[in-house]
C-alpha cells in the first residue's frame, strides 16, 4: 500500500499508532479531506471490509492526478491501524486514539493471544511512528465500506448514504455451576452451567424478537469449562452484542438481559455475574458531509438510498473530532466477515465514483 | 506404585498397553482374583478416582503379608492405563483391548491433542511392555472405586455393593448455520449455529425430565466457531451423554434427541449432523462377585446397599471375559471430576475392609 502510495505521488507519514496517512497537497494550506479505512481484517474474512475502502481511496487520489484536477483542500488517504480488533482488543483502537477516547498507553500494552504488545509488534514491522496520534484538524473524513448487511442488494441499489452509526452494547456473563460427572450425578441435584447459559442464548434471541423494529442481539463468544463429554459443565463464559438505531432502545434492552439472566441463573440454581462493559451511542454524520455524499450518489448515476451503519467503523471516532461521513456499497446475501465476502464491480464502481466526486465537491475544485 | 508393589513383595510385569500387573502367589496354580483400577485422572480432576482403588489393592497385599494370610488363588494387583480418556480416546482403553473389543492398533495410533501418538508415549515413558494384552483368565476381578454420585453419602452408608453399570449412548452434533456480522446482519436472515445449539441443551435437559426415573443427559462439550462477540455463530459442535439402567430407556432417549435436534435445527433454518457413535449396553456384575462382596461388607460392620454405577469403569470390560464385581464408597455431596473429589478416612477403611475380605473370600484361604 505504501509503495502505491508513493508511486501515486502522496507525501506518506506514519504515526505513534502506525496509521498510515498520504497526503496530496491542496492548492491552500487548509485542513485536508480525509479519504480511507483500515486493511487489518478477521480470522476467515473476506477480501473486501476495509481494504475496498482504501483501494477505492487510492484510486480516487490517481483519478484527480489523471484529469490533472487541483482541489483547495489537500486530500489525504488514511489507513487505520487494528481496525476490527481481531488481534488486539478493542476494535478502532487507532482512530479511538487519535480521538483521544483510548489513552496512547493503554492501547500501546494492548496484548494479542501470544501475549504481544501492540506497541513491541508495530516497532517490529518498523510502523512505529513519530507523528503524534491526535486530534487533527480535516475538512472532512469519508469512508467507503461495505454494507454488511442485506438491504442494498434487496432493494437493487448501488451505494448507500450513511446517516450515521448505531448504538451498541457489548455484555459478558460468566456463569459459575457446579463441575461434576455426568454419569453418577442425579438430574436432581445438578447445577449446569451450560443449560443456564443455553437459556441466555435463547433468551437474547427472544429479546429481539420482544423489541423488534431495527434492534439486533447476539451471543457469539461461548466459552464453556472443562469442555470434555462425561463432565458436567462447571462454568460458560459467554458474550452478548446488541445494537439499535435508538439509544433508548438499547436501554430497554438491558433491562430486559437482566431479566432473562436472573431468571435463568435462578432456574438452574447457578451464579451469574454480568458486566455491561462497552457502550457507544448513535453516532449522527455530519450533516454536510451526508449532504455530498447525496450529491455525489446522484451525479453518478448510482441508485442509492439513506440507510444506517450496523457496524462500528473508524469515521464513528472520527465523528467525534470532525466532520464524517461514509459511503455503502452491497455486500452479497448480506454476507461479510467470512470468505463469501463479496460486493459486485459494478457496485464498486459506482461507491468509488461517488467517493471521488463527494472528496471533490468537499475539497472544493480550483 | 511399581516401586512399592516391588516392596511389598509383588511380581510386576508390563503389557503392550503399560498395564501394570503385581502378583502375590497362591498356593496352588489357578487364575489369580485381579484386584485395582488406575492411576490417571482427568483435568483439575480430584485424588479419589482411580487411585483409591490402586492404593487399597496394595493395602490389601500388604494386610495378607502382615497377616502372613496363604490364599489358593493368587492374588494380583491391577493398574490399568489411560481408563478416562482424558489423553487418549477412547475411555478404559487398555481394559478395552484386553477384552479384545478395542483393535491394539488402533489404541497404539490413538493421539493426544498434540498429535502425540499413545504408543510413542508408551515407549518414551518405559512401559511398552512385552506381554501380550490379550483376554487372561482370572477368578475375578475386584475394582473399589469412589461412587461419584451422591447416594450413599445421602443415605449414611460407607460401601455400595454395585450391582452393573448403566448403559451409555454418546452422540456428537454438527450444527452448520451462516456466519455473518453480528451488526447489520437483521434478525430476520440469520441463521445462527448456536441459537439452534441452545436449543439442543435444553432439549437434552427436557428429555431427562420426560423419561424420569434415573436416566441421565448432558451436553458436556460444546465449540462454537468463529467464536468472537461480533460474529453470529457460523457452526457448533456439541457431545450427549446419555445413561440409563435400562437399555430401552436409551432407545426411548435417543428418539427424542432426533425429534429435539431436528426441530432446533428446522426453527432456525440450520443443517444438524447428528452421529450415535458410541453405545454401550447395561453391564451387569457376576452374580458370584457380588455375593462376595455384600457378604464382605457385612463382615466389614460397613452400612451398606446395592447400588448401580453411573460411570464406566475397567471393571465393565473386565466383565466381558470373566467374572467382575465393584466396591463403591461415597462421594461427599456426589461430587467427582473436580478437585472437590472427597471420601472420609472411615469410609475409606470400611471399603477398604470389604475389598480385602472379598478378594480373601474369592482367592480362597488356605
Amino acid at each position: 500500500m505504501v509503495r502505491w502510495m508513493r508511486e501515486a505521488g502522496l507525501r506518506v507519514t506514519v504515526d505513534q499508532m502506525g496509521n498510515i496517512f498520504g497526503e496530496r497537497p491542496g492548492a491552500e494550506r487548509l485542513p485536508p479531506v480525509m479519504i480511507g479505512s483500515h486493511i487489518d481484517s478477521v480470522p476467515t474474512g473476506g477480501k473486501y471490509d476495509g481494504q475496498l475502502g482504501v483501494l477505492c481511496g487510492l484510486e480516487t487520489i490517481r483519478a484527480l492526478e489523471q484529469h490533472g484536477i487541483r482541489t483547495r483542500h489537500p486530500v489525504t488517504l488514511a489507513i487505520f491501524t487494528n481496525e476490527e480488533g481481531a488481534r488486539f482488543q478493542p476494535a478502532m483502537i487507532a482512530s479511538g486514539v487519535m480521538a483521544g477516547k483510548i489513552p496512547l498507553e493503554d492501547a500501546y500494552n494492548a496484548r494479542d493471544k501470544d501475549g504481544l504488545r501492540l506497541v513491541d509488534e508495530l516497532e517490529r514491522i518498523g510502523y512505529l511512528g513519530a507523528e503524534p496520534c491526535v486530534p487533527r484538524p480535516f475538512r472532512a473524513y469519508l469512508e467507503l465500506h461495505i454494507e454488511q448487511g442485506p438491504c442494498l442488494e434487496e432493494e437493487g441499489l448501488a451505494v448507500g448514504v450513511v446517516d450515521g452509526i448505531v448504538a451498541i452494547a457489548w455484555s459478558r456473563l460468566t456463569i459459575e455451576g457446579v463441575q461434576d460427572h455426568a454419569g453418577p450425578t442425579p438430574m436432581r441435584i445438578r447445577h449446569d452451567a451450560l443449560v443456564a447459559a443455553a437459556e441466555v442464548v435463547t433468551g437474547v434471541r427472544r429479546i429481539a424478537r420482544e423489541l423488534g423494529g431495527d434492534v439486533v442481539t447476539t451471543v457469539g463468544n461461548l466459552t464453556v469449562r472443562p469442555n470434555i463429554v462425561n463432565a458436567i459443565p462447571g462454568a460458560v463464559t459467554l458474550s452478548i452484542d446488541m445494537r439499535d438505531p435508538r439509544d433508548e432502545t438499547l436501554d430497554r434492552a438491558r433491562t430486559l438481559l437482566d431479566r432473562v439472566v436472573r431468571e435463568a441463573c435462578d432456574r438452574e440454581g447457578v451464579r451469574g455475574s454480568l458486566e455491561h462493559y462497552w457502550r457507544v451511542p448513535y453516532t449522527p454524520f455530519a450533516p454536510d458531509v451526508v449532504a455530498a455524499v447525496e450529491r455525489a450518489a446522484k451525479a453518478s448515476g448510482a441508485r442509492h438510498r439513506h440507510i444506517l451503519s450496523g457496524a462500528g467503523h473508524d469515521a464513528q471516532y472520527m465523528a467525534a473530532i470532525g466532520p464524517a461521513g461514509m459511503i455503502f456499497v452491497p455486500s452479497r446475501d448480506g454476507r461479510s466477515h467470512c470468505e463469501e465476502e463479496f460486493t459486485g464491480m459494478d457496485d464498486i464502481e459506482h461507491g468509488a465514483t461517488t467517493l471521488f466526486l463527494a472528496a471533490v465537491d468537499l475539497a472544493g475544485r480550483v
